[in-house]
Order: structure tokens, then C-alpha cells, then sequence
């Protein structure tokens, strides 16, 4: 029995809940808000922070950690990539979007604009989600790049790079804050990933008060 | 043929670093400048980070990928732990450093006290550096409430944890940043990792212009 709690709009708890459906595993899903330090949360990280797992008598925390569990617990669907060369290709590409995307745009951007808002912490400021806004094209164009020489982006087959960049971009895309028009191959990407069954039921959320764009959850956009 | 590209006060490189000494493992070093943006590095990396590590045909980029990939190639040594819940922990609190600390307190003290002198980009902010030197007071406390729990972080051996915490703290340490006398624990904890002939060559780095504290490659501190 899989349990994890998350935040729907969260990248990090997305990358994880796309992972379990591509392994074809199922998970009893518990929204938290990590923001309030709520009790239950914190017995099972005292980082306060999502996705947790649970997993039968084990409780993994952290996107990453989680990940490498569901690798080697549930190894017959493979994320990472059968040889060496492989795999650190779709290490490198996970870490260039949980670290470094993360850092120059989705903290920037979701952060200010939905973070501040669950936690009634102060208004996005306006300098940070330009500077997010900027650094997001030089990103997209990266996508562009590499899909350009590849069918996904760490090489022939989907991997887990494709899943988290998918989960940065979801939760982006439902703020609107994709410039899809400045970069036609990451967009086509994106739409094969939106295609995926294991994207369906986060293109399925929804915030109360703050509907996405109507291109959201239309695969042919 | 190991070949490490590194920045020798990044917390990340010194992960590494101390990884291969673990594992007993020589790498030639070679420092680099990633602010300049050099064409070697962005050759090796396009995302321009360090560290980089070169196995033969593999290169190999971001420190987990980099760990990742050392424990699969040299698995002899293992520094994650045998059995999964192990695994697990020593994960949670690898991220919990290189995620969590780094981005509360060693982005807050390390990348506006070091990595804007060695950009030239600017002065340090006074308010982010105090809110990193409240910030690290916390965590501390969480060094000495896991060591007062067992022998090393994650368990009762050492792991990839204890190394990725002490990454970080010897950078911190040497801009006399960590106020150990405000936690016992941690600062015995951080004395065994000190004494560790792993540590000996990274205490030895020195920066010009910028001497640490004289406790600061002593193991009997």
C-alpha cells in the first residue's frame, strides 16, 4: 500500500505522481499544506516539506529519494535508463531541472505567485517573477535544443528527465507563464508528454479562484 | 582515468572530493572558474556548474548524478547503506543538505560572502547574511539532535549524509560561520569527520586574501 502526500500544484510532488502512474503502481493521495507545519507532516519529515512517501513500513522523503526508492522497490519499469551513459544523462538532466531551473525559474515565479498566497506570506514582487519570465526562454530554448537531436530529452526513450521537467512546466503552464510560442520543439514535446495517461490526472486540478489557461489541458494546443 | 573539475570552497565539489577519498579513489584535480564561463567547462556542462567528473568515456555532471554514479562504477566502499530504510535515510538527508541547508542557510552565507567576490558581482547584502546566520542555529540543533541519536547521521556508519553535511559545513567554517559553541553535539559529530583522512586534503585549501579560523583543520577543536 503506497500513500503520499502532497501539494497538487507542487512540481516536485507532480514529478513523483507521474512517476507512479508511468510504473503503473497506484497511491492513496493526502493534500497537506506543508506552509501550516501541520503535525501529521511533521512526524513523518521534520523538514515540514512534500512529496513524502509512504511505503509499508518505509516513509521516504524528498522528490529525488523518492524517486530512486520507486527504482529499486519497483525496478520492472525502468526511468533512468538501462546503461551507464544513460543513466548519468538522466541524472543530469533531473538535477538541471530540480536545482537549476528550479533555482532561476520556478522559484521565481511559483514561488512569488503561489507559495506566498497558500501561506498568506506578503504579494509576489514584481522584479523577481520579470527576472523568472526572462530566464524561462533561455531554458525553453535549451528543451528546444535537445529535442531537436533526440525523441526525449535524455535520449530515445522517456525517462525521468522528461517527467520532471514536465512537472516544473505543468504547474508554470497553469499560471500561464510558458512562452510556448518562442520555442515550437519544446512544445511539441510537451504536448507528446501531455498525451501520456500519466499526465492526465494532474492536468486535472484545479485552484479554487484561479483557472489555467484553456490550452492547459488540451494535448493538441 | 578520474578527472574532477572543481571550485575547491563549493560544498558540492567537496562532496565529491571527499567521495573519492572514501571509496579510495585518485582523481586528477582541475580548478576552474565557472563565473568566467569558461569554454572547457560549458563544453563538459552546459549548464557551466561544477563539479564535473571525467570516467574514461563518461562525463558526468551535478554532485548527486556524480555520487550516483561513483556508487554504481566503484560500488566496493558503499556509502548510501545496504538495506533500503538505510538507503532512504541517508537520501532524505543528503537532500535535506544539499537542497534544504543549502538553500536557508549556505546560499545565504557562502554565495554572498564567496561567490559574489569571485564573480565580482556586487557586495554581500547584510540582511541576507543575517537571516543565513540565524538560520544555521537551527540546523545545528538538527545535527546534534540526530548524533545524539547515533554514532553517525543517517545510522550507525558513515555515509554519503555525513559527507554532504560536512561539505558544507567546512565551507561555512571557514568564513567562521558555524557557531559550534550554540551545539556540542554537532560540533563532535563535525571533530570525527575532521579526523577523517578523507577531510585532510579539502582543510587544507586555502584562498588568498581570506585566512579561516585557526580551529579550522584542527580535529580537536
Amino acid at each position: 500500500m503506497l500513500r503520499l502526500h502532497h501539494v497538487p500544484l507542487c512540481p516536485f510532488c507532480r514529478k513523483i505522481r507521474i512517476v507512479l502512474r508511468e510504473k503503473g503502481l497506484t497511491a492513496e493521495l493526502v493534500e497537506v499544506q506543508p506552509w501550516d507545519k501541520p503535525d501529521d507532516l511533521l512526524r513523518l519529515n521534520p523538514a515540514c516539506e512534500v512529496p513524502v512517501l509512504v511505503d509499508g513500513a518505509h516513509t521516504v522523503c524528498d522528490s529525488q529519494a523518492i524517486a530512486d526508492h520507486l527504482e529499486e522497490a519497483y525496478p520492472e519499469i525502468d526511468l533512468l535508463g538501462r546503461d551507464r551513459a544513460q543513466r548519468n544523462e538522466t541524472r543530469r538532466l533531473v538535477a538541471w531541472f530540480d536545482s537549476k531551473f528550479d533555482r532561476e525559474v520556478t522559484e521565481l515565479l511559483w514561488r512569488e505567485k503561489l507559495v506566498k498566497r497558500w501561506a498568506k506570506r506578503g504579494f509576489p514582487r514584481s522584479e523577481v517573477v520579470r527576472e523568472g519570465s526572462q530566464n524561462i526562454r533561455f531554458h525553453l530554448t535549451y528543451i528546444d535544443y535537445l529535442y531537436q537531436q533526440r525523441k526525449w530529452l535524455a535520449g530515445d526513450s522517456m525517462t525521468l528527465a522528461d517527467i520532471a521537467a514536465a512537472a516544473h512546466l505543468s504547474v508554470l503552464d497553469y499560471l500561464g507563464d510558458v512562452p510556448w510560442e518562442t520555442a515550437p520543439g519544446a512544445r511539441d514535446w510537451y504536448a507528446k508528454m501531455k498525451s501520456r495517461p500519466s499526465l492526465r490526472p494532474i492536468l486535472m486540478d484545479r485552484l479554487i479562484g484561479l483557472k489555467p489557461p484553456v490550452h492547459y489541458d488540451d494535448p493538441d494546443f
